[in-house]
């Protein structure tokens, strides 16, 4: 932190559960990183004054409003975090970019493509202008990620020809768990498709430096009605008559009162078979309804020279098969991703000694900063999160009509990355 | 051995992979499981005479003959046990089963519906007489396998949301590995969906209790032209320039000379999303193109209650969560499946002693023999083979009409397992 | 953070890689979790100003001095936090803790016994006076560990018969690597056997609740003269001559110049057999040759009704084997110890979210604020700190007769645990 | 096997666990491997006529007898394979020897170092004669294990440091596990040391080509006295009661009646620290209490280069990290040992398909009857059995005297390997 007296300053809007990741991170990069500029956590938003209050305090920010507008009008800040659900997103990024703030938006970028159009064209005026905006996948940057893209750059693993990714988790399975805003089609946009489907999607073309190009897929809904929830935190939420996470509940309770229940308007998984361009063929699927996997995204990537393979429930790891080393020598090699010579490792600890799921929005925010301060564009851009976007609705579109091959919409030529 | 001096006579027809697997299982299953048969290796066939001499030498066969049309006619064989390439099974496997002989024959049961429905009318009506026919999915008879099976079936799983298959090969990815049989349409009916495909159709049915009920699918060839073999062993193989098994070769040679190429006429690859009765979504793969994956037959299904996973590369190993035990003690349980409470197991050696592949086949000879020397039906029965080939049957329509869903027909009733 | 106004300020001796560790625990501390006072990071010191300036503020410290001395007088601080090397702990702890501050000494509490003895009876007075102390095992605050010695304590692994512990790392298998202070006896005590081999004797005895009585021991040096060192960072140095850490260097240089060379003065790696109280039986090693091992700390304990297995390397999952469980289900549980059940981990992120190295020294400050602002010892005391010493002395004496069986001394009554 | 008319006739004496093993070896060797001579399972040999009849039959030997000194003085025998507990080995194989019979005998070579030098000097006096000898360490057989062998011998370990060898069963946790042979000295030799112990001892010494030197160890009979048994199968077995393996059994039953019970004159675990020369540290430890761990053998070796693990519960699969590769790429390859490339690989199945126990079995017959056929001595030697049993020896007498340092007594110059 000695290197600079440049400081950038911080509005977040959001302050759950990727607010307090986001904080974690904000806190943290300047004191890993030497960087250009320094943030400082000067301002944080949200509707409840007193909540908000306490998230000031807790999370370590100077000061608190309750109106984003406040917050973009603000003179004393120069990016504005964007951790809301999806579908307050295009509004506050807009203004945002056009008060001339810098944006990091939170994955996805929204809950429509018409939504995303208007903000990849948004971030594109305002770049003209020198305001960055970057689209918060996370999971670029964890490191074991970032060294899959460069194997597969580097020529590592050849002509590529298959990815296989999944994303499941199982804190949905019990029928009991209420309706959060996460299967409310409203607030969300989509269910597993674009809370953990866009992850994969978005991961699988950075790696492989190809954007998906048609699908075909099917989408489901297990539990089609859900008691009204009483409160939640994070990924976990109560009922009125009690907690209801991955243990079942008697929504009556002893009085026989029953909850009110409400419609799952969102999907509980997503499986689709794709083609990226170059050849290579494709599955996905994204689930909430995997008993027993937590935060099972999985990758695998198999080309005619090699194979790439990732856990993010083993995020320190990556397992690497080189088809050009002997015959009887060749295996899946575990690196553990933790040398100072793998990406944003050498400002940790020694080797061997792990990061958690909360570096990668350190590592993101070391990037944003970086990109900022040296007027350069951070990716993922905008117009990445625009392209991910048709992609979850050429899924969305497939479904509807009987799984047949859907072509993803291409982005405006304006807007590409 | 000592209970029982009832004989059935096997004649084998093939000597290649298949026969060498079926004739270690044949020589073994009397030496380690009690029987109400004794299996006797009578008669071995195949078209070269020498070279079917020596495999009834080193196989342990006690005669041979090159016309599987003289096996079958014999006085002396009470068991056809059919291990050629697809496109001879139905005609071998009616005869033989209207010769009265009971017939076992490899998976898949043929290359086409319309002879599998041919073949399964034949073994209804031989079943009225008393004659027994099975097909040989042999991976039923892991004893994983057969272990996930009983846990669904006790509903330890609860409902079954999702199926999750993949099988995975990568000993073509060299572009001049030679064009063997299985990858010429007319000798193997199709590619990597009907050799490996297969395996994880009926695996998840079997497993499951539930069929298939409708896919979308993509199918791909990678490479679409390949050299002439000049000879092949299990599933490697030379060109004329020299051998290639996973390593490139320079298929022209010192002096210039490039071998005649031919077209590849089956799939490289096959995906599909596919729907079980009852609501279960699932994914399915086979390919021959992962790099790296050598026989990766895995399989996991996720119920409301808990969780199984398998890897053939791990056969001695089953992983099970069980959802109902205390939530801090949740995890996926690595079982070696080696103890005498497991299928199979209590004739094999101590626990945490494995077992290999050719066990599966051994296996599979026991309940044969069982069934056969008992009066009843073996599984899975020539009917179940067809419910197969009425799935690859829809994969390949899917695949041929966009990936449009497409229903798989059923069985007629009367051969209906 | 709301819950109060109270103030812990800390003043931090040292700042290298246990510096910059504890720094991040005590800024994210109160960050996530309620505590009953707030850690403030009030003063940091090291003997180069410039460079304590820096680590000042890099690391979030509000001042800083170059006199340990002064720190200690201030009375601007409450905790005294020591993570100089080992030859300094005494002096620093004692001293302290004389003047009434509150001590967390990084581990091993000392370099001899003779000093750690001291150090427990001068905590031992000072606790009369309400004055706390601790030693920073961290490794006890890693949700796995905590999970395990909760098992043993409610008897799910019944009579403990083994435990097996090694902690391994490859940091300075290249004999060029430089002599720096961690291979100093004057400086560190001891090399593999204090450094690391002091966590698996800590762990163990805390895990089961039982205490080391006797070992025997053999250590050894395999490089014995290495090159001066230039500097050093973490656990990664270099020598005149260039990098050093994990890759071969010609010390010479292109002009023949050979870096001057001195003599490693600890043990590369000790391994004992050792007696636990209770009728234990167990092994440890300790080495930092073990090629490719970079932060193993592995311990397996097996009971009679149960075995835990843990891999720092996996610091998120635990290896449950529960032989109570049906005899065809048992097998070795990964449990992902990232549920809200599990000790430390509802105040992070959702299940299946990881954590890593740092957040160990998180755990420990909160405990150690925690006991600090109600009034209790927290636990590691110095009195099982000089517990802990008191093994490696045993281990050095046994090593030295010839691997003779070595009674560990009793620590007095008075400062015992 | 068409390529040879010779034959060596085999008789086996016992047919219990072991006798199984080396029958399915016998059954296979010809029928998977071109070799100089066809084994022929002439006799088979068993104390109680009934019992051998039925083993004759079941295993497919041609006739039996009752009387080992029968078989040794037949002329239709040339070679003596020895399944009988270790207290009978030297008798039948010195007299088997001056018999001019070839001689494969079971580990651990005998009950006494006393014995195995008999053994030795008897092996060496036949050797003269043409007269081949060899000890059945079957483990050396696994293709993981020869191709550690090979990585060694190949110097990419580079210079050894570490060796790490466990080998750890639960079969008699339960304290109601009958005392079977395997538990009484003067059957057994010892407990868990010469069981297992001598296999760990003798796969480390082959794999790294070095002998062990001196230890240091502690052994243990955690239960000393245990209920006498009913009957016994594998490791199996039953008391008076009832079946009592891995689960508890109230000995006394509902009448009040409790078994006989003996005292247990073996060790149920041994643990010691050894040297190997060249200057390697090593551990090992053979217990049969190690809940969970069903036959986990487990090796690592840690060279200046690379580091080799093996585990046999996973026998298919070697770990090997190789430091020669790029820091960022470096990591334990798990290389399934199934590949044609692979030591005794190529006469089994594709790529991918595993091999069990049974198989090193197998391998061990190839290669024995390869070099009687062929007028070689095979590996291991009785001389390399009977420096076994000095180990074993040494580890007992250290245990004895307070864990001294003790020197392994070197084998006479006459009998070295």
């Amino acid at each position: 932190m000695s290197t600079t007296d440049r400081q950038l300053r911080v509005g977040m809007v959001g302050y759950a559960f990727m607010g307090a990741a986001h904080s974690q991170a904000w806190r943290t990069v300047n004191r890993v990183y030497d960087l250009p500029a320094r943030a400082r956590m000067a301002l944080i938003c949200g509707r409840d004054a007193g909540k908000v209050a306490d998230a000031a305090d807790r999370l370590g920010w100077e000061a608190y409003t309750t109106d984003w507008r406040d917050l973009i009008a603000s003179d004393g800040i120069d990016v504005v975090d964007i951790c809301t659900p999806g579908d307050s997103h295009a509004e506050i990024a807009i203004a945002a970019l056009a008060a001339g703030k810098h944006v990091l938006c939170e994955k996805p970028l929204a809950n429509t493509v018409a939504e995303a159009r208007s903000m990849a064209a948004a971030a594109a005026t305002a770049q003209a202008a020198g305001v960055r905006s970057m689209c918060g996948f996370n999971y670029r940057r964890v490191p074991a990620v970032a060294m899959m893209r460069q194997l597969v750059a580097d020529g590592r693993l050849g002509v590529i020809r298959h990815v296989r990714a999944t994303y499941l988790q199982d804190w949905i399975v019990d029928p009991q768990f209420p309706l959060v805003w996460r299967l409310q089609r409203d607030r969300a946009g989509s269910g597993a498709l674009g809370d953990i489907g866009a992850h994969i999607i978005d991961l699988t073309q950075y790696v492989t430096g190809r954007r998906i190009t048609g699908v075909s897929a099917v989408t489901e809904t297990f539990v089609r009605e859900r008691p009204l929830p009483a409160g939640s935190s994070g990924l976990a939420a109560t009922v009125d008559g009690g907690a209801a996470n991955g243990s079942a509940v008697d929504g009556g309770g002893a009085d026989g009162h029953h909850p009110a229940t409400g419609a799952v308007t969102v999907d509980d998984a997503a499986v689709f078979v794709a083609r990226l361009d170059g050849g290579v063929l494709a599955t996905y699927e994204a689930s909430r309804f995997a008993t027993g996997r937590k935060n099972a995204l999985r990758v695998e990537i198999n080309g005619s020279l090699g194979t790439v393979a990732f856990d993010l429930e083993r995020l320190n790891e990556l397992e690497f098969y080189d088809a050009s080393r002997p015959a009887a020598e060749q295996g899946f090699s575990r690196i553990l991703v933790t040398e100072g010579e793998h990406p944003y490792m050498s400002a940790w600890w020694p080797p061997g000694h792990l990061i958690g799921y909360e570096h990668s929005f350190t590592h993101q925010m070391r990037d944003f900063v970086e990109a900022v301060a040296t007027g350069v564009d951070p990716a993922p851009s905008f117009a990445d999160g625009l392209q991910v976007q048709l992609v979850l609705d050429a899924v969305t579109r497939s479904a509807e009509l009987g799984s047949s091959w859907t072509e993803v919409e291409p982005a405006l030529a304006t807007v590409a990355a």
